[in-house]
């Protein structure tokens, strides 16, 4: 984790202790009025309200809506590797790796509903942040899978495809569970089942999962 | 396939033959505009125009843009939906059924490059479309696994679970290769992998995976 720039700051740029707390609280509220209005409807004057600062210092910050939205983008990106990687580091095994890492991404994911919205209008809005946003998520994800592949932990072919594909899972059940649920959190069987999934998609055994022909598929 | 209605049409509402052409040249039209500019930017007028109508004659069809673009959401995923059953209706088992619906998927998703655009909108413009667009996708592959889960075809846990992340790796596959791809298709090698994720997600055997104790992992 060491090279993982936790706080978002853009890199180069000195600012004083308060400077970054000001940025940080422009940040925040943007996250705020980019989920709650979407990106269209979101403006300078509603951000610098919710931030309690003036427009003329959003403008030493930020050079406008695109560029505050884009740095929002990687600020959300670096902050959800960090608490994964922060997570998942402690993990004995890739198995024990994996479910940590879902995990802090469904923690996130509730404590940051905003992250999906933000992310989803980056489609439009910069499908450049769109592209940076999954490739990091995955470059890392490919390093520790292909480790685990050559070692013999798993049984997995392409790593590539194996980590875009469980990225793709952990968004889909965060969506479905947490920010379409009646609770903030993914319910214990549904989290069981998904790590379960993924156990049987990187050939793990022993992990509540049997190979077919030895036995009956659990019924619950 | 006999409860699917292909066409999109609304129902009960009886259009003559050349009204339903009408309203599908709108609706091109409409699935056109809306991925090329957006939600915000797109408008009547431009979606008349593209059509070759008069704003008079749209308004015989639609109510307005929230309308058009919920029908074209509910049009998009009755057609994706019937593209995929009548090609995985093929299959002579479970994984030839599941190897048939990814292909008719990413067939659909390089022919239709506007569905994630315009399901990605649907999130801020429509969230209620975007909830029916996943709910019914993932309806019939429920019924599909649990079938097969039940003869002892596969082994999987809870289908729902199976279904909501499968759906993810169809739609994470598409979008990283297909619409950001340097070709209009999922390269051969990337689709084998990923065949070869499903089948061990779904405890398949015999589709190129073997178990971890029984083959070194591939390195290729």
């Amino acid at each position: 984790m060491s090279n993982e720039d936790a706080t978002g700051e853009a890199p180069g740029k000195a600012l004083g202790e308060k400077g970054a707390r000001t940025r940080r609280r422009l940040l925040e509220a943007a996250e705020q009025v980019f989920a709650d209005l979407g990106y269209h409807d979101a403006s300078i004057v509603k951000i610098t309200e919710a931030a309690g600062v003036s427009q003329g210092t959003f403008y030493l910050y930020f050079s406008g809506k695109q560029e505050i939205f884009d740095v929002l983008v990687e600020d959300l990106n670096t902050r959800i590797r960090h608490a994964m990687s922060e997570a998942s580091a402690k993990g004995a095994s890739r198995i024990e790796t994996e479910r940590l890492g879902f995990e802090a991404f469904f923690r996130f994911t509730a404590e940051h509903p905003a992250l999906y919205r933000v992310i989803r209008q980056a489609e439009f809005v910069s499908p450049r942040m769109l592209r940076l946003h999954y490739d990091r998520l995955a470059s890392g994800y490919v390093e520790g899978l292909r480790a685990a592949r050559d070692s013999g932990e798993i049984s997995i072919g392409d790593p590539v495809v194996t980590a875009w594909a469980l990225m793709a899972v952990g968004e889909m059940i965060g969506l479905r569970w947490i920010l379409w649920g009646e609770t903030r959190e993914v319910p214990p069987e549904v989290f069981r089942e998904t790590m379960a999934f993924v156990a049987r998609a990187l050939g793990v055994r022993g992990f509540g999962v049997e190979a077919p022909d030895e036995a009956e598929a659990p019924d619950e």
